[in-house]
């Protein structure tokens, strides 16, 4: 991770253009991708992929034909996008063109203007405090040539055709957690999965730049996420290790991954707290989760935007994200893929009355209230093994969802996984199934 | 008002005669109204027309030959539909026939007996005290004859056949507001909507005796309203300025007026209380919402039945119920009618991704936390406004109904106009739709 | 019941055997009951009809040669179902195979073990404290035998052919409230029920050794109890006066007789408490709600099984029961299944506009708020009647059943039955329906 972060960090990424090619180029060392690109001019829904834009050099020089700001040193020096420009001026005229945050003085901003043409530079307040009256020269060697937007996804196979969706987003220059804890947690949770024994669904894991890129995804692929997607998640922010999960709702709130996310934090199964759905801000979620798609798809962060100083600026820092938080959201986001590949439906093979445990070596074989000390079959007097078996056999009814019978054991679905699968090597338990099954009951 | 109010009051009304005509003939310079009359004898569902009733005078004398009750002075002095008298008799046998309210001693009741012969006086209980032993004449001059039940309505046509009723009643002799604060509220609202540019509902002003006439309305017009109302109101009781609005639901408890009025109260655009719907007690809405018809239709009062002294009583004047409340009710019925043409499906043109909001004039073009500052384009900052043109876009999907979209922006639904209007004007809207409209949603 | 209660006692039942099909017909001389059986070895679901079990007599002498334990003071003190044994042995070898309560020092405890082979024997642990070593003598003259599991049912026919369950079991040997307080309330309020003039339902009374006996039943009648059962009800443990009824609702949660118990409880109709439904304890109700089955059965107890210190040991006394208890049970059941043949769905045979109250002499027929002392006519000013009166007619709409209606009355169902008689009786409506009956409603 530590490699693969250290390697994407510097390099100058906008929402299309060279720096986002090379990201995507090695992102692919790390995880099999298929890149796609998007012709400049081309409609993608209410919105047009814009020329892409190419950056080789910016600075300013002071009256003293010093270099006071320079892009080499940081990339958030350049206005995102910014026009060409190669001339001299006075302060006042230069400073229309200077973005600072005046109540972080040592922070450079970061400022983007996809849409429309500006040239400028970001630069720390303090010191544009410390600027004298005098003739200043910009220059920025950039242009906006017609190409492509890039961006790449990789299928990882299932038994079934379903699809989790994972998606973030990789378009902005040097920062960590608003930028880099996504992909790289998203590389490596590939990596996680692609070793597991089995899968039950396919994941599709998607790398775009944020919001035109995802909708460029869905004018592509959106067809197929509406028939085949399952559920799915929105990376973004997954740095901070003091920082709980945090998770933002699906539009509609109880699609299966909302279930199980909310179902884990409130049994404890993870530290972590819900937001509602909202299209105000956010990231790649608002477009899949737009009126026409509406699709089941959350927003999994740690320190979440807007939340923590760093936001949009150069303090946004590999420090500050840590290595080891991405490392722990890979492992709880993998909890939770696994807690959505428990969950489902299950039916009980033997419905009608009570299966005879003791037949089955789930029971112990002399009825007394003082059990755990005379019985002598093989079977333990773990009452509370006892109480879950006769759950999920009774509730197991192709009706209710594991989740549910989990809440009425007051317990975490995944405390169910060992009995789960014992009833189902014995033969008493088929699932899990997606949809629920009705044709045992009345 | 005033002088519709001052025409109408000294008019000896009942639920059927000379006095409820030249009503409805008075109401007729003021609104449009088409006449109906049923003819006494007709089966009207479980009731009867009643003969008309014709009373011309009615007094008391006393021992000493002066005239201690008199007609005259008050229509509420003789009991509503009294059979014919002219009899000398004791003190004794005259008090069977008198009326009083002990704790109300200045105050004559108001008392009927439509269905049973009965004659009778009503008067202040601290005149009866008075009386002495001797003889008494009592004499009314009053007879029931064949004849018919008035009652009159008037259709304000809307581009939609869907109606909005709006029914009051007509019957009290000379009280205010138990009688003349629904007609009178009723006429001048009629005028208020008829001066509207565009109206999207029928309305459909109703003016008929309480409890018969509306039955032998719905027995004439039931079928049709089952048909196409689309929600409704029974005005009564809107005097009493200082008292805040008071709803009663309809029997369904969930019809468009009672999502609409609930709201309202609750985001306090309107002052106002709410009451659940009950058959125990009330006006017409007893009648609209019986089983067989369980109509969408709700009642507005303000000074409620049986919640002031006056009610039912020569204690309710024009002073006690004012002619300003009637302005007021006026205003905020038509604010309930505004929200209820508002109020609807709204369908986003664009749902697939985001709206580009810049490019529909919609957004700062510069994307900087400090935007205010910086943008340059003819967008405010108005952080607000950009939210709830966001959540309009998002959730506008011809399956949330403004009135919830409003209640997910924390705002009353009339907060959203602006927003609504100038989005259909950018043709990112259409509705608002009576219905949901679910083509676009998987 | 005192004498049923006292001829069932000292027999020794099992799930199988001699004193089972004693207990049956000693049961058929106080109701009719048809007589049904199992072959041993026959397979029922997951399950197998054992063995038939016979005991003559079972001891234990001393070193001294007298009988320290017999069989024939107390049928608990043999393990149920013990196999054969005629040895003498060391005291340790014999106290492998004896049992006591040590917290309960003069009970002798109740303990089974039908489904693998032991033998032994049960005694207050004060007696056991006291044995010296010795030379002991056990002896059990028992057999398992190919026979039968019996059991047995009676039909109580009603206007419908949907039925109601009264399901109990009869398998212990001497206890009192966790044996006998079942099937003696069952035999009464058959006995009870045969009594009433009219009855909606069908009752179906079953008597099952329990789980192998009511597996058993619903091996045979499971599927027509599918098909026709309208609810039920397991009762167990129905003595101890001094303790209030206590329902554990059926796995649905919301069949007609959870409703009903759970509605005559809120309203104080009857005292008592709710249990939830859950598999994991019980009785019968286990097996009528496994997921295949999934019967709207509740079980009905007092003295709950677990919750005094009787429970399966020698305690369980008639004294500690009290015949008392059990009448009142019967009287309490009979309330719980009267309010289900009051409850369903009823329909206002007059349902447009209100109904003409005084027409039918359900109104005074004068209005003045004063009514009580110059109303005329027949009827008391009741207004609590009225106002039921009132509701029922607006509410009784084929789609409310009647205990919805009582709770919007803020009343028991049972409260609302005199006026249901007389709108009955007045042909204002029909009913009761036992499925919402729509054709009324728009």
């Amino acid at each position: 991770m530590d490699e693969l972060f250290d390697r994407l960090f510097p390099i100058c990424r906008s929402i299309t253009g060279p720096g986002l090619r090379e990201s995507l180029e090695i992102l692919g060392e790390y995880l099999p991708l298929e890149h796609f690109g998007q012709p400049t001019g081309s409609p993608v829904f209410d919105w047009q992929i814009p020329k892409e834009w190419r950056i080789r050099d910016a600075w300013v020089k002071g009256p003293d034909g010093s270099k006071i700001i320079d892009f080499k040193d940081s990339n958030l020096h350049v206005l995102n996008y910014s026009v060409p420009i190669d001339r001299r001026m006075s302060l006042d005229e230069l400073k229309k063109h200077l973005f600072t945050i005046p109540h972080m003085p040592e922070a450079i901003p970061y400022v983007t203007s996809y849409y429309k043409e500006r040239w400028g530079f970001c630069l720390p307040h303090r010191l544009m405090e410390q600027l004298e009256e005098g003739t200043y020269h910009a220059y920025i060697d950039s242009d906006h040539v017609d190409g492509e937007l890039n961006f790449a996804h990789s299928i990882l196979p299932g038994e079934s055709d379903r699809e989790i969706l994972i998606s973030t987003y990789i378009c902005h220059p040097s920062m960590a957690n608003n930028e880099l804890s996504g992909p790289v947690t998203a590389a490596f949770l590939y990596r996680r999965l692609a070793s597991w024994p089995r899968r039950r669904f396919t994941y599709r894991f998607v790398f775009v730049p944020e919001t035109i890129g995802s909708i460029t995804y869905l004018h592509r692929f959106g067809a197929k996420l509406k028939e085949s997607l399952y559920s799915g998640l929105v990376l973004t922010c997954l740095g901070g290790l003091e920082h709980p999960l945090s998770y933002k709702t699906s539009r509609r709130g109880s699609s299966p991954v909302d279930q199980v996310v909310e179902h884990l934090f409130r049994f404890q199964s993870l530290q972590g707290n819900i937001r509602s759905f909202t299209p105000i801000n956010g990231s790649d979620e608002r477009q899949y989760c737009s009126p026409g798609f509406n699709l089941p798809v959350g927003q999994m962060s740690r320190m979440v935007y807007n939340c923590y100083p760093g936001y949009h600026n150069s303090c946004d820092t590999k420090e500050v994200m840590t290595i080891e938080a991405l490392q722990q959201s890979v492992d709880e986001l993998e909890s939770v893929l696994k807690a959505l590949e428990l969950n489902g439906f299950y039916v009980n093979q033997r419905p009608f009355g009570e299966v005879k445990l003791d037949k089955h070596d789930l029971y112990p074989d002399l009825n007394f209230p003082l059990n755990g000390i005379y019985s002598s079959n093989n079977v333990a007097d773990n009452r509370m093994q006892l109480d879950r078996i006769l759950m999920l056999l009774n509730y197991c009814d192709g009706c209710y969802s594991l989740l549910e019978i989990a809440e009425k054991c007051n317990c975490s679905l995944t405390d169910l996984e060992p009995i789960i699968n014992m009833l189902i090597d014995k033969q008493l338990l088929k699932g899990p199934f997606l949809e629920p099954r009705n044709e045992m009951m009345t």
